[in-house]
């Protein structure tokens, strides 16, 4: 039930660690590039194609070493229907790998749109007699502006699927106090009152783990606040971005975890997808050097926290 | 500049008013879907041929009368990456039509991953030494949780491609007030403080017609903060969704407007899409049923406002 599988996955690999593929055209090696554009010329198709080839060398590189991947749905709009199309399979391709999915799409919208956006990305829709799977993921990040209304249609999807969520908390970017930080007159921030939501919102989707089923997006730029969150909020599983290329590091990621080392997950996307650039490798080696990328930063946090233990 | 493009259709149909396309299979005609079925199958790409087909007819029936389409991205990736190919391709048909596309995907996230999402559904990507417009939208909805991390982005290709915003203020739910409504030590609810960043993002990109390119989104279900709202953000162009199906209803709508009868644009959908099912039309004249809704939508709201005029 609820993000147990990413628990076990994080146990099984001793790794609490996510990887985001955000395939920027940038990152990707040239060669890759070459041979997409001779196919299929400089167009969406081409780029799309480009990526999927990209993203799946990484899987190959990264599966049994990481335990997840997190796709950021920007990255495959950016290149059209055919940028979608390339998410699709790179999440199938994932799976059959083995990997947890959290499709990092921050969603939100109410009653039956926002029931919509949980069928396509982590359940199936009826089409005639048939019941096809859209998208497949296992996870989706979403956006709680809209209140309850835009979390409650997920949680039966959740529930019926074996699927979690991860609700934006404290956000790592330099702005996100501008509203998030405020205090109501209750004395609570924004932050913290949808923080007491997620645990709210949990008690639908417990976990055999001690953590339910809605997780919360928690910034590792801001230390203080993921220790405070970490203490507040028991039953909520964390998803961290801001290591690495966005300044965090092993230190500020420590407080979001418990006394067994479980409780977050978390993630870097450019540090592992451009290793193989910082590094100056030949681009051919470009998933081997993501690979010892994964490893190093591994090592850094499970050193940093002592470990990770089956509660 | 700004919403200038979306003011001029509004003047030119003398109609304030956004056909929602949220096509859900329900929605449409057996024969629609049995063509599309038997040529593809119950499959997404079948389901996704069938609501292309719906939509176009929609379209075919409403211009000339309806300024503009809102088209629902969480109803496209229901069917998939197919689907959000039939998003693009409404998309592409709704401007060769003339109309004005808002994309209503209610995107957010930060620094180049929300200049991604600019890039998708607003302006254009580079591809090796092309540069092919991934969606085509003119306006794309937005949500405010992360700060302007989340929002300046967007603003830079509103400028070179001439396109605007809209930001979530106070929504239509039910729950919206869950934490929109609460109250800051400032004395500014959420959704008020939200407000008056519209107000100021709004100063990078003015119109002609006095309203920026960053719009709100304030429902109609709300008529009090509406009218309240109008009157403190007197740049902001307010897109205005909850009538019809959701229970606002003309009076409701009418706080959201200027003296001119500009200032919003309101948005139906399921009113309009499913006009032939409710008043038991042959299916086959589904859209000329919808225009007849939206013409009898249209009179309802300008009797109310008492017509539009060039400022």
């Amino acid at each position: 039930m609820a993000l147990d599988r990413l628990i076990e996955g994080i146990l099984e690999c001793k790794n609490p660690t996510v990887a985001g593929l955000d395939p920027k055209l940038d990152y990707i090696p040239a060669f890759l590039k070459e041979k997409a554009f001779a196919q299929y010329g400089e167009t969406l198709e081409g780029a799309a194609a480009a990526i999927l080839e990209f993203n799946k060398g990484l899987i190959d590189a990264l599966c049994g070493i990481v335990p997840a991947i997190k796709p950021q749905c920007a990255y495959y709009e950016l290149y059209g229907w055919q940028g979608v199309k390339t998410l699709h399979e790179t999440i199938v391709y994932a799976k059959e790998k083995g990997m947890f999915v959290i499709t990092d799409g921050k969603r939100n919208d109410i009653g039956t749109t926002m029931q919509a956006y949980a069928q396509a990305h982590l359940g199936s829709v009826a089409v005639g007699s048939q019941t096809p799977e859209p998208f497949g993921g296992d996870a989706l990040t979403v956006n709680p502006y809209l209140g309850s209304d835009g979390v409650t249609p997920l949680l039966d999807v959740c529930k019926a699927q074996d699927k979690g969520i991860f609700i934006l908390v404290k956000t790592s970017n330099p702005s996100s106090g501008e509203l998030q930080d405020q205090v109501f007159e209750s004395g609570e921030t924004l932050y913290s009152t949808v923080g007491g939501l997620c645990e709210k919102w949990g008690e639908a989707l417990p976990g055999k783990y001690g953590y339910s089923g809605v997780g919360a997006v928690v910034g590792a730029t801001y230390p203080e606040q993921l220790r405070e969150l970490r203490r507040s909020l028991p039953h909520t599983f964390f998803l961290v971005p801001g290591y690495g290329a966005q300044g965090g590091g092993a230190k500020d990621v420590a407080p979001a975890f418990d006394q067994n080392g479980l409780g977050a997950v978390i993630n870097a996307s450019r540090s592992i997808m451009t290793a193989w650039k910082k590094n100056g490798v030949p681009e051919q080696d470009y998933a081997k050097e993501a690979a010892k990328e994964a490893v190093r930063m591994r090592d850094e946090i499970v050193g940093e926290i002592g470990g990770l233990s089956r509660p």
